[in-house]
């Protein structure tokens, strides 16, 4: 039976509803029946042709759950939880790194290896089921798996998607200090998971600037101490917020996860002497930022750490902290849109419109 | 008797002689004969009126070299080296600090102290000797001292000056690993001390970008592998030579040292992906820089760290180091020129200029 | 007035009441009332004689409450909340380092200075009210206070004690990941506390080991997922246990809260390669252990860690998580006596024989 | 042609002189003739027994140098340096983790993957020539390899052997400061290597304990400021030298490289409080150790890292460093002795009576 699947053709071209043949499972691959997958904003930047490198037409979707349909003699997800037909599981996106260049071994930094690919990016829909915009997915030998604990739902994962992960990443690149004021810039998916763990890994105050007031609440939601409308409150009064919260000092910690270049050279106003930066948010080219060296870096003895997509290590660990903090990281509230593979077009206009915080896509919706 | 000191009255005033009266010891002072004061790059933008707060009239001249005179009760360096009258010591500049604010104690940065004081720069002249052009130096209690090895001269040490210990602070603050390849901005003497310290540490391959052509020769002295010229290679040329070093990818470790904004976007594009970025060089405000957070930090896995002049920590060990590998460190050789207190004024002019790398103040100088 | 002190003469002497002269105030110093102070394991420790250097007669009690009656030009806290007389205040207990030792400064380990002093351990009773355990309390110039926030009582704080403070200590020098699996050794005040910041920092589980069962009790409350009781589970089933918890690999972090030797084998024993170890518990010498180089650290790849005390910048952060998470953090809940100063030599024996997990001494008490 | 290889057929057995087919090559394989490899510590303890896992029959020979004689599709090595036939290199004895499990992903700890091999250890002599001890060595697809810079001879290289990035690995390990005073327990390949990568990453003094007087000269060699002999040295004698390098302290980092469980008390007592001892030299148990945690680790405040063999970074860093300080790494002086096929077991029997440091099988010599 053919496979339905949304695909991008190109950029600015209009999603199309292709029939993909069933691919012929190779020794250690799995077949998965799409429970959901995402609408991730980096899709709206690809589908603006603002990512490299995209292998047109592509099936978007990187972080899903599906149900196992088949497997060719996997016994075990990649923690060693066995695994039949009709269990829910996910995968982690990126798959193929070589473990053998200068990224994977000496760098060890396996994210940068020129052979990386990542599920619903850079495989093209010529390839198969490869992205979660689709009613059935083809884990190739080697996507490690993780098969979803009892306590959670495929809505609390999927309603944090790649965002839960990559928040996950911004906070454990901080190397936060328990008791530390973070300020989490931005209140997409990505800016709301960052609150949610920074609460939950012992922040003394947690403070979020973003837009809208629907966010705003979700961040409160998450464990936000202090929002911060970006559109009522204008610069000068953020600073002062900060500074009225932190002894004049600005905060220990700062997370980017706004995408806009005009966060940093505020990011950097707020972040008190020797305090630590985390650019996450800017996941493709939007645009330059002016900063002052010498104030901003060299005199403040800044620690500024880029953190671009994430690991395994952290796509597990996230995961086993939402099973177990279910009712502190409620991400199933965040999804705002449920989508069929028809709808796929709107769901990522409604994303790029700001008029959902979270779109996912259920093939099986009629 | 009268101490003679050469003081900066204000932001472009001539350098004047003045006249200052013995200093009388606090329990815990101690008085030196000042053997040699060096002229920084920081002088000079004092005098430019770019560091803020500094409260003319000034004497000059942070890292000094003295002999003690008389100490009032004290008996030993601060490492518990016995001191006595005739001994040749260093001393740390800053001051003061106040081991109870956030920077102190919760930062753990206490060179962001409110109350730090340095010599040489936030003491007034009025105060008495506290800066090293002067014929005679006065430390207060609790002004951190150490006797210089009987294998280092004071010129190997006031060669290298304050850019000495900076140097190596911004070598330590990146955490390079052994076999890195290293790129250092700049060959003033703060990049040449990192230049000398980085291939001290085990750097791999130092390659070091600079000017003019005596600069570059100091650097291969003091151990930069590859030298290139900042005013012979345009950009696209220093870029070709340090992807054909790395196999295209980039420097391990940059080391910005050129107190010039236009640095910071070539160190980002020299870098390799998860390399790390130590911003050391922009002591004072000398303008912005533009930087495209994705391509530069994010993406990039970068690591950027800003380094502010040094602890005691650093000029410790520092110190230590240029007594063990004098051979190594030759600083003395860094020396342009040597003037007396009355040539102060043109001591300044001449760093300036580029003239000298290193100047010295000798005040027994005839 | 006098002051009413309980002090202790010497290992194995009965505690006395003495009475002490009201202190003069030097300039900075603060007189305190006393609120409540606790007896901490390391009072029974100094009592049987196995703490080296302590100068008896002592008045013990080094983390106390107390209500401001006078100060001599003290007019805010530490970090620069205003103070007036009948403020709530506590203290850090550690004093007089001397900020200018190999220890304060290269080795960047304030609490291993020399000159270092401890309110209710290093001071003589001769020297004046300088321990907990008294009606009134004398902040010599320099201690380091913080005011207790409204939302945290007393009970809140000396609940937890000098416990609060070294388990949340333990927990940072661990660096664990969130969602790694944590074991607590021991369920004493530090071991509570650890098991309490562990979970508040992003645990994905908590094991407590520990006894007895009312202790493990309180584990529970504090957040651990897991409790095991040391007297009525054997070593071969306390392993077992945790195997089954870990994919049979060991935790990844382990915090030795239990100041007993004996717990180092196990901990070694139940760690997973690769894992890290601190070690925290042994305050005092309580005798040996014997481990296996090889197999314990070396092929394992282990982190140990010591952790000792705590730095000032502890005592801030954990007082701060306490005020803001009050309903996770219950250390009022831990206290299982309050005696008077009369009483103090029944509340050290209690504690000694693990009647009560938490005594407090509240002088004001009749 | 068939290939002969010294085969170690089961512990306390003779070596015996075995002849294998040559290997088929699959795609990726590389075809080695040995130019030498080395007799290790390792060997002596499999030899004995006392590593376990070992498959006997094995070809020893973990760490080998070898000319390239055909590969099955490789034209460049691991760091992308093109590779033809008769090109020298050597290869990372560690293979075939599986970038998934536990240790590989989340502990980013691959030494520890269940998957692991290691030429040399833990592959059987009849699944082909996989140790160094034979005519030629088959490379499985994927191993790593390195291409020997020009200006590195095999002696170079394998008179440091598997030592030498062991010491390597361990130095890194400890990430020591410079100007630190780092001390060095043992004198054989790995402790030599120890002492000469501390010394070229900025150690202020390298002390080294160890024996006999030929190694310790070879220790001053490769760069130790002072050495001490165990045999000649009583322990207390070596406590007082140590106190009086460090006025009093003890040093600020300890390698552990001796392989020998009483070197664990005495590297405890010589660290200085807060100081960091690294575990490298127990490859395999050789019997426990007493400690005494309070005084140990708890109240020293002591950083204890094991370190177990090393990671293709440090082979890697290691190469590039001993290719450009060829003048301060002399491991070809190291070698004590060559020794033909034939001859591999008297070369195990040298090595175990340290009649030499490092003993090295070449293949080609009758």
């Amino acid at each position: 039976m053919p496979i339905k699947a949304a695909v991008m053709t190109g950029p600015g071209e209009v999603i199309e509803l292709w029939e993909l043949d069933d691919p012929v499972l190779e020794p250690g691959g799995i077949l998965l029946e799409t429970v959901a997958s995402e609408v991730c904003g980096t899709d709206v930047h690809i589908h603006h042709g603002r990512l490299a490198g995209v292998p047109f037409p592509i099936i978007p979707g990187h972080i899903s759950v599906g149900r196992v349909l088949e497997t060719a003699g996997v016994e075990a997800d990649s923690m060693g939880t066995p695994l039949s037909p009709g269990d829910v599981i996910t995968f982690y996106d990126v798959h193929e790194t070589c473990h053998a260049c200068y990224f994977c071994t000496v760098a060890g930094q396996p994210n940068r290896c020129p052979e990386r690919r990542v599920y619903g990016i850079t495989y093209s829909a010529h390839d198969g089921p490869l992205g979660g915009w689709a009613e059935r997915i083809y884990l190739k030998p080697g996507v490690q798996t993780l098969k979803l604990p009892e306590t959670l739902t495929p809505d609390d994962l999927i309603g944090g998607g790649c965002g839960l992960f990559t928040g996950f990443a911004a906070v454990e690149r901080s190397g936060m200090a328990m008791g530390d004021t973070v300020l989490v810039q931005g209140t997409g998916p990505v800016g709301l998971s960052a609150i949610a763990f920074s609460a939950l890994r012992g922040a003394g105050t947690v403070v979020a600037i973003g837009d809208p007031q629907a966010r705003l609440e979700l961040a409160t939601l998450l464990g936000a101490d202090v929002t911060i409308s970006l559109s009522d409150v204008p610069p000068e009064g953020r600073e002062e917020k900060i500074r009225e919260l932190t002894g004049g000092r600005g905060v220990d910690v700062a997370l980017e996860c706004a995408g806009n270049p005009t966060a940093i050279p505020e990011g950097f106003r707020l972040l008190r002497d020797a305090g630590t930066y985390v650019i996450a948010g800017h996941y493709t080219d939007v645009g330059e930022a002016t900063i002052n060296p010498h104030i901003d870096i060299n005199r403040k003895h800044a620690d500024v750490r880029g953190r671009w997509g994430l690991d395994f290590n952290h796509f597990y660990r996230a995961l086993r902290l939402a099973a177990k903090h279910r009712e502190r990281l409620p991400f199933s509230r965040v999804i705002g849109g449920r989508y069929s593979l028809e709808e796929a077009g709107k769901a990522l206009a409604d994303v790029e419109a700001l008029a959902v915080t979270k779109a996912i896509i259920e093939p099986s919706r009629a």
